[in-house]
C-alpha cells in the first residue's frame, strides 16, 4: 500500500469528514483483525493504512484535531522515522510519561467538548476487538462521559485500493497426519461443553477452526489457516466462510462429516435466529480456549509427524550449516543471502509447505535486537568472525519446526563465549529438570535462567512456547514464562526451550530446540514430566568455555548429538555425516555430581 | 468452652428457633474474624463455639433442618472425631464429590422452600468477611433468588459464656526497635494515598495497625498486636479502640501524634460522618495492601534488631542442641517435654516476649503432618533413633523469629538420609540463587525443589513467607510459592527458606532459615538480589549423604556455620561452643563447577 506523508496526511483528512459525518470525535485502529491471529491478513492492516507505520505491534487514534500512534520500544526507531511529517505524534508504550490511550482520548475529547464539539463518541470497528476489549474500553471512556460506537469500519469506504479477505483455497489435513477425525474432536468438544453446562461455542480463533476440521489454508502469512468462524453447537456445528474457498471435495467432506456452510459474518454480531441460547466465552481465565487446551496435547499421530518433520528439517540444517563458514570465508554471503539459501534447503525437503515464521538472521549487533528482520536497508554482509543468530523454522505437512542456532561465524570475544556458555546451560538445565505434572511454565522458568543469574544477566522474553501440528508455530495455552502463564504442563505438549541473551550494540545468543513433555514416571508424590528434544540439529560447540560446564552438562551434549547422528545420518553423504559432531571425551572428575540430578526411575 | 454433644445439639436448637424469629433459614459461621488475622481471639471463635470444630480452618452451616461443617484435609481426622454425635456432617474440602457451601446451601434452601419457608435468606455477620467475600456470596446466592443478610451475629445473644474481646494494655514499641517514627510513616502512607488518588484508607489488620502506629499489644496469641481499626485520611488519623487498653503513656502517645481515639467499631459498618470519601481498597490486586508492602522493607534499625535477636534466639538454639540428645538417650523425653525445655531456654534470653507461634516438634511419623502440635493425647517419648522435626520461633521486642531444624536423634533409614539431603540441597540452592530486584517469589520456588524433583519427590506447602519485626511470623505481602504470589521482592524484606519432604507414616523433613533479601550488584540487565542468612544455628549435618553434595554445597555450609561459630561464640561456655560444627574438610574435585554459580561482582 502507498504509504508516503502525502498519502496519510490524506487519508487523515477523510477519516476527519468521515468521523464528522458520523457523529464521532475520534476513531481507534488496532492491530488486530477479527482472529486474533499474531499475523494479520493485509485486508485488516487498517492501522498501517491509516498512519504509515508497519510495525507488527501498535495502535492508530485520530481524533478531530490530533493523532497518535502508540507503539512498544522495539519499534521507537522504526516509528519515528515512518510517522515522520505525517499528523502522527509517536507514543513510547512502556515509558511511565506516556499516556494510555484512554488517558490521551479523554483528555483530547475534554477539551473538543470545551471547543463545542456535541458528539462525545468514539469508534472503533467492534469486529477486530474481543469483547472483554470493548468492556474495558468502554468503562474506561464511561468514566469520562465518551460514548463507544463499536459498528463502524472507516477503511471500508475510504480505502480505495483495500485489499480483499483472502479467498484461497481450503484442503483437507489427512487423518495420516491429523490422526483425529474431526467428528472425534467435535464430540469431545460438546463433551466439554455438556460439563461445562454450556450449549455452544463460537470459535473465531483460525488455528482452532483448522484443527477442529481437520482442514488447512494459506490466507495469512506462515500460518495454514483459513478466514473463516465456527460456531458449535450440542447438535450442530457451522462454518461461516466464504464458499469460493471450498472444492468441491472439501464441499463433500464437510457434508460426510455434518458441518453446515453459511457465508463469512461474526455469527456474533449477525441475528443467529437463537442458535446461540448459552455461549461458552472464547477464553476461559484457567489458561486458555477449551479448543486449543484440547488441541496443545498433540496425539500419536501428530507426535511422529513432529519426528519425521524433525528429521527433514535437520537435513536441511545440516546441509546449511555444512556450506555456511566456508561460504562466509569465501566472501560475499549476507543475512539475507543466508536466508535464501536456508529456505531453498528446506523447500527441497518432502511435505514443504513454505516457513512457519520469517526467518531471523541477525549477525553481530543485529543479534542484540530480538525481533530483528533483516531487509535490504539493514542487511550486512557476514564476515569469519563473530556470532549469527538464526531463528527460523519450516511448516511441513506434518508437522510445524521453529529452532534457534547460534553459529560462531570466527573468532569470538570473552563475552561472547561467556554469553553463549551461560545460554547452552541453561538451555540443558531446563531440558534436565524433570517436574511434577500440571504446574505452570512459570514455575520452571527460573530453571533456564539460573546459570546467566549468577552471572548478573537476563533476557526478557519468555523461554518456551507451544509449537502446532502443521499450524502456527506460536500456540497456547501453555508457555514457559516469567510472567504468569496459569495453563498446566501436561505430556503430549510441545513446547519450545529457548533461553538468549542479548548485549545492545555487541551480539545475541539464543539456542532454541522444540521439545515434546512427556512422562518421566509416576511416585507417591504423583506424576512427573520432562522435556525431550523433536529438534534434531546439532548445537555449535566451538563457543563454549568447558571450565563452566559441569559432566552433567556434557553428558546431555553428548546424547544429543548421537540422537541427532542416529536420526540424520542415513538422509545424509559421507560429507555431511563427516560434518556431524563427535562425541566429546571429557572425563569425569566428580561423579557425585550425578547425585544433583539424577532420574531414580 | 464446653463442647458436649448435648451443648452442640442445645446450641444448634437455639439457633434454629434465633434463625426464625430472624426471618433467616440458614447461617454461615466462618473461621475468621474482622481483622483477617491468623490467629481469632476466642471472642471470635463461633464457628468452634456453634460446632465443637476446633481446627484453625473450617466453615459451619446450619439451616433450618441441616448442619454442615467443611475443613481441609489437614482436619478430616480431627473432626470426624469432634461432630460425632452432633448434627453436623463434615464436608472434605477439597475432594472432588464435595459440594461448595454455596452449592449446599442452594440445594437445601431450595428444599426448604418446597416446604413452604418462605424467607429465603442466608445470615452472616457481615463484621467478619471482606467486601469482596461478601459480593462473591451475594452473588453466589443472588443467582439462587437467596438474599444475604450481613448484619446479625447470633453468638451475640446464644452464646452465654462468650468470651469478651481482649481488653489488654497497648505498650509503645521504642523508636531504637522501630526505626522510623509513626509521623514519617502516616506521612509516607499519605504520599501513596495522593498518588492513587484516594483520600484516606481504612485499616484492619491488626499487624498493619501496630507497625504504622508503632504500638504492640498482647490481645492475639503469638501475636504483639491489640484489636482495633485506624482510619487514614489526608488529614486526621482516627484509632478506634477499646479506651481501657490505654494507659496514660499511650494516651499521650497518640496525643503527641495527633491521633484521635474513638470507641472500637468497625469505622466502614459505622456512619462516618462523611471522613471518607474515596476509601482506598483495603487490598489492592497487585499483591498485598499498601500498608504491607511498605511494612515489608526493614528499616536499618529493624534489620540489627533481627540480627541481636537471631543470636539470642541462636544461643538458646544451641544450648538445647547441646542438652538433646544426651537427654533422649537417658530417656524420658517426649515432643511435649523437649517443647518446655526450648521455651525455657528461650525466655531465659533478654527481651524475650513469648513465642511467634506453637512449636512443631514432630518425631518419627508425627514430622509428616505439616501442621502437627503435640498434646497431651499424641505425645510420644523420643527414642535415640530416627528423626525429630522442630519448627519454632520467638517474639523479641527487636525481632520475631522462625526456624526449623530436623535433627537426627540416632541411626537413620537411608529414605531419611535421603531425604534430608534433597531437603538440604534445595535449602542451600536457593540460598545461592542471585535473582533480579523485582521478580515474584514464584519465579525462585522451582529452584528449592529441583534436587527432589530429579528424584520424583515434591512437597505441596510454599518455600518461604516473610517475617515481621516483633510482629506476625507470617508476614505478607510476598511470598516463595509454587502458586501464584505477583508481590515483588526487594531488598529489605525478610524470607524464610524451608523446602521439606514428607512421607506419611514414615517421617518429615524441614530445614528453615529466616533470611534477608540483600542487594547483590547491579549489571547492564539491572539490580539483583540474594538472600542472605538472618537464622544463626547450626544444620545437623549426620543425616547428610556427602555423596549427593557438591563442592558448592559444602563451601556454603561450612561458610554457614563458621557465620554461626563468630556470632554465637561470645555468647557460649566453652563446651556449647566445642558443640559448634567444624568445618569440613571435603576436598574440591571439580573446580570447574564453580562456573555454575559464580558470582561476578
Amino acid at each position: 500500500m502507498e504509504r508516503s506523508m502525502s498519502s496519510i496526511n490524506d487519508r487523515v483528512r477523510l477519516l476527519r469528514n468521515y468521523l464528522l459525518r458520523n457523529g464521532l470525535c475520534a476513531f481507534i485502529f488496532p492491530s488486530t483483525d477479527p482472529h486474533q491471529g499474531e499475523y494479520v491478513p493485509e485486508h485488516w492492516m487498517t492501522r498501517q493504512w491509516i498512519s504509515g507505520f508497519d510495525g507488527s505491534a501498535g495502535t492508530a487514534v485520530v481524533t478531530l484535531s490530533d493523532a497518535a500512534l502508540w507503539t512498544d520500544s522495539r519499534y521507537f526507531i522504526a516509528a519515528e522515522a515512518q510517522l515522520k511529517g505525517t499528523p502522527f505524534q509517536l507514543m513510547k508504550d512502556g515509558l511511565p510519561e506516556t499516556p494510555s490511550i484512554e488517558e490521551w482520548l479523554c483528555e483530547k475529547v475534554k477539551r473538543l467538548k470545551s471547543e463545542k464539539v456535541k458528539n462525545l463518541v468514539v469508534g472503533i470497528d467492534g469486529e477486530v476487538y474481543t469483547p472483554e476489549d470493548i468492556e474495558q474500553m468502554e468503562a474506561a471512556f464511561g468514566k469520562a462521559g465518551i460514548k463507544l460506537r463499536t459498528d463502524l469500519d472507516p477503511a471500508e469506504e475510504l480505502w480505495t485500493d483495500r485489499p480483499p479477505i483472502p479467498k484461497n483455497k481450503v484442503e483437507i489435513q489427512p487423518l495420516e497426519f491429523a490422526g483425529e477425525t474431526a467428528q472425534s474432536k467435535i464430540e469431545r468438544v460438546r463433551q466439554a461443553l455438556r460439563e461445562k453446562g454450556a450449549d455452544s461455542i463460537l470459535i473465531s480463533q483460525l488455528d482452532e477452526i483448522a484443527w477442529l476440521l481437520n482442514l488447512r489454508g494459506s490466507d495469512v502469512h506462515c500460518n495454514p489457516v483459513f478466514v473463516s468462524y465456527v460456531l458449535l453447537t450440542l447438535d450442530e456445528v457451522t462454518l461461516f466462510i466464504d464458499e469460493e474457498k471450498l472444492d468441491d471435495s472439501v464441499r463433500n467432506y464437510l457434508k460426510e462429516i455434518g458441518v453446515k456452510v453459511k457465508p463469512y459474518k461474526d455469527p456474533s454480531k449477525s441475528p443467529l435466529k437463537g442458535e446461540t441460547p448459552k455461549v461458552l466465552p472464547l477464553r476461559e481465565g484457567s489458561g486458555g480456549s477449551l479448543i486449543s487446551s484440547l488441541k496443545s496435547i498433540k496425539n500419536a499421530a501428530e507426535i511422529e509427524g513432529f519426528r519425521r518433520a524433525m528429521i527433514r528439517d535437520g537435513v536441511a540444517m545440516v546441509k546449511f550449516l555444512r556450506w555456511l563458514k566456508p561460504a562466509v570465508e569465501m566472501g560475499g554471503e549476507t543475512e539475507l543471502s543466508i536466508d535464501r539459501k536456508l529456505t531453498a534447503l528446506r523447500a527441497e525437503q518432502p511435505l514443504y509447505r513454505g516457513l512457519s515464521f520469517d526467518t531471523i538472521a541477525a549477525y553481530g549487533p543485529h543479534g542484540a535486537i530480538v525481533h530483528y528482520e533483516a531487509t535490504p536497508e539493514t542487511d550486512v554482509p557476514l564476515e569469519p568472525k563473530g556470532l549469527l543468530l538464526l531463528d527460523s523454522g519450516a511448516q511441513y505437512q506434518d508437522g510445524t519446526t521453529d529452532i534457534t542456532r547460534t553459529i560462531a561465524l570466527g573468532p569470538l570475544t570473552d563475552e561472547e563465549r561467556l554469553d553463549y556458555t551461560l545460554v547452552l546451560k541453561g538451555h540443558i538445565r531446563l531440558a534436565l529438570t524433570r517436574f511434577p505434572d500440571g504446574i505452570s511454565g512459570t514455575q520452571i522458568d527460573a530453571l533456564a535462567r539460573y546459570a546467566m543469574w549468577q552471572h548478573g544477566i537476563n533476557y526478557g522474553h519468555g523461554t518456551g512456547h507451544g509449537v502446532g501440528s502443521y499450524l502456527c508455530v506460536h500456540e497456547g495455552p501453555h508457555q514457559i514464562r516469567h510472567t504468569w502463564k496459569p495453563a498446566p504442563l501436561h505430556a503430549g505438549m510441545t513446547v519450545t526451550n529457548e533461553p538468549g541473551i542479548y548485549r545492545a550494540g555487541k551480539h545475541g545468543v539464543r539456542i532454541e530446540n522444540t521439545m515434546l513433555i512427556v512422562e518421566d514416571g509416576e511416585t507417591e508424590f504423583g506424576k512427573f514430566l520432562r522435556l525431550e528434544p523433536l529438534t534434531l540439529c546439532p548445537i555449535d560447540l566451538t563457543p563454549v568455555i568447558w571450565d563452566m560446564m559441569t559432566q552433567e552438562e556434557v553428558d546431555y551434549i553428548n546424547a544429543y548429538h548421537k540422537k541427532v547422528y542416529d536420526a540424520l545420518a542415513p538422509y545424509l553423504n559421507e560429507e555431511e555425516r563427516m560434518s556431524l559432531p563427535q562425541p566429546l571425551q571429557k572425563a569425569s572428575p566428580c561423579p557425585s555430581k550425578g547425585g544433583e540430578n539424577k532420574i531414580v526411575k
